[in-house]
């Protein structure tokens, strides 16, 4: 049989796997919830593996239950993998993390189906808690093989009822003996890719079916309490307030326009804000409030930061307030491997398919590993930009596309010519 | 006995009874909880009373608890009064309202200690639930007098527990037989008076003893509620945003602006806001304020009304966003008699006081019988302009001059020379 020189794959089979899957722990809006190392999880988690096993792969589980699914190879040498996550936020989607696992199978189909056998092994993983929403830490399982945590740190974590990583894993069959990951060093995997939906609004505005993701912005998140001076309403005149809202509505401004100042990849956003005393007639004594600063790179975040220090100091003289500014978490911006991007936008345009550079807003299990081995992300649209909603919809001929790129991206690395 | 022509009276025996009354209800931090219609209002009012009947006055109790106390003069013409209230908030002061009332009894020891027999009468009234914590209305008693309530329908009102107005001025005594009110004409007193301190910072802030007070600011409130699109902090690029918190902040810096315009006496403020989903990496979707807008005349309000309305249309443009506008409450502005304004300031010159023109932010008493008969008020400095709060505090130098400007401005107005 003669190899198709730009292998396709099969669409309605990927659709099929995707619907079936999103039948555990299916939610009447259309969604899923599947929270990790719920039983619903270990359901899911079967599935797949049968699926993996069906399609001739030799699965393993690690310490912390993340699941590799290995095709062999012709050479000796390291694998190319695929993958992400099937837990789910509470009020998840049917797309989100499950498409970038069963895309990866799709490629072993396809791959089994042409009879195609490359010079390195494919491997499909199945990472260990994506989401965070049940055990901290977000990102548990990549996170532990990329050496970012310790097996034993993940495995005694608990969740809201006390209930902890191990016993659960252990419940659901899925502690495995063994941790597989390369253990800090540059090793593990030749090249690592996941496919995903955009979880944003950037594709489907600009009409795209493909985004080559060049890396991840680095976050850095502060609260912020000002201090002002409780008064009535009515009493105080303009001139005698040190109202803490006034000023905090300033600094929301302000993290705005350092945001648009690192256009187009700065992100600024204040979520939560917190008002005291929250009465109609009583100038605010104090406010809380968030922001969430996110950059393509450490000396962007750096700036961003530097700026919101400087309007900390503006609006604390103009209002008569103190502000304090705390860091209460960072991420340090990610940048992929730029043979992994080359190999991406490459099966793009072999297949005809339009595609622009785009920097993932929030963290994926690509971005620990690509601390550790080469990595690069695909996404594709979806509908809204929405996610991490009941409601998150993908188009059949975006995910065919996606994984179009995903099997030309990972054939480019896994041969050897 | 030759009559002084500029009486004074006794600050320590006005400041002994400041101090005796604030016993009923006295909390650990130096305030008062006596709340409307509570037993320990009942006793505050027996001491009160008893005091007016060791003064020599006759007290009468209207229907809704109003107590009147009077102090026969020469002349067959309507009496000039003064008063205020005893009830505090939950956690209240020792000066606000009883000031006034106590104020109004040393004038009439003052007049009984020199033998002062005035053409008008002289009558003190202490005002049933001015302050609105326990049963709604607020300005309960002096609004049923000027006939801005009707006697049945505050007799009804039910506090949190469902206890009735009606049987709680009963339990302590206090459900008189008789309307004592003008019934909505402009009859009732010759002139009222009330003394009270500022509650505001503007007369500590100019170092004077005395406002004149010339009106209360009217009041319209609002609801603002702005609906955005609720996404992910990451992965949306900013200008792909509708957020709901960035267009409720230029909404808060054009509130402030507004009552700048309006200076000196223009007040905007917003006291409270809900922000949601309220989520440190989620862009808000919608919030919702409360804007407070004060002037001492009804254009003035609306020119403010009309302004906000403009920001409304710009910042939905601007933000992509849905803004509605809701006025949730109405208090027109008073404009106090110009010849009781006239006596308060005579007064204040005949001590030899430094006073300054000052409108009321908030409504007293006086703004209700200010609707049927002349009206004035006389404020004095609290401690850094803190009221509604136990650590409330006057000086005694201030409780002796505004009641020394209190008395002139009654003999003026109760002498028919």
């Amino acid at each position: 049989m003669l190899k198709p020189v730009n292998p396709k794959i099969n669409i309605d089979r990927l659709w099929k796997s995707l619907m079936d899957l999103a039948k555990i722990g299916a939610t009447d809006k259309g969604g899923v919830r599947r929270l990790a190392l719920t039983a619903l999880d270990g359901q899911g988690r079967d599935l797949v593996v049968s699926w993996f096993k069906e399609a001739g792969l030799t699965v393993r589980v690690d310490r912390v239950g993340n699941i590799f699914a290995r095709r062999p190879g012709k050479a000796d040498i390291l694998p190319v993998a695929t993958g992400s996550h099937i837990d789910t936020q509470p009020s998840g989607g049917k797309f989100d993390g499950n498409y970038g696992v069963l895309a990866g199978l799709e490629v072993v189909r396809t791959l089994n189906d042409l009879d195609i056998v490359t010079d390195a092994p494919i491997e499909v993983c199945v990472w260990t808690n994506e989401e965070g929403s049940r055990f901290t830490p977000v990102l548990m399982g990549s996170g532990v093989w990329a050496g970012v945590f310790s097996a034993e740190h993940v495995l005694g974590q608990k969740d809201i009822d006390g209930k902890v990583v191990k016993d659960e894993l252990k419940a659901i069959g899925y502690l495995g003996s063994e941790l597989l990951g390369p253990g800090g060093k540059k090793a593990g995997y030749k090249a690592y890719f996941e496919s995903h939906i955009e979880q944003g609004p950037v594709l489907e505005d600009s009409n795209l079916p493909i985004g080559v993701v060049t890396g991840a912005l680095g976050q850095r998140w502060f609260d912020v309490v000002v201090n002002g001076l409780e008064a009535h309403a009515g009493p105080t005149p303009m001139n005698l307030r040190q109202d803490a809202l006034l000023a905090a509505s300033m600094l929301v401004q302000d993290v705005n326009r350092i945001a648009l100042s690192e256009s187009p990849h700065g992100r600024g956003t204040v979520g939560s804000m917190r008002v005291s005393p929250n009465s109609r007639n009583v100038i605010p004594g104090q406010v809380i409030f968030s922001v969430d600063f996110r950059h393509p790179n450490n000396d962007g975040l750096d700036r961003m930061h530097a700026t919101l220090k400087q309007a900390c100091d503006r609006v604390k003289a103009q209002c008569s307030v103190e502000i304090s500014l705390t860091i209460v978490s960072e991420f340090a911006a990610s940048v992929f491997d730029k043979d992994c991007v080359a190999a991406v936008r490459r099966a793009a345009d072999q297949h005809g398919l339009a595609s622009m550079e785009i920097v993932s807003g929030a963290a994926h299990d690509a971005v620990y590993v690509s601390r550790v081995c080469p990595a690069g992300m695909i996404f594709i649209p979806c509908k809204d930009g929405i996610s991490h909603n009941e409601i998150e919809d993908a188009l059949p001929e975006h995910i065919e596309a996606g994984c179009n790129v995903l099997l030309g991206a990972m054939l480019k690395m896994a041969n050897l010519e």
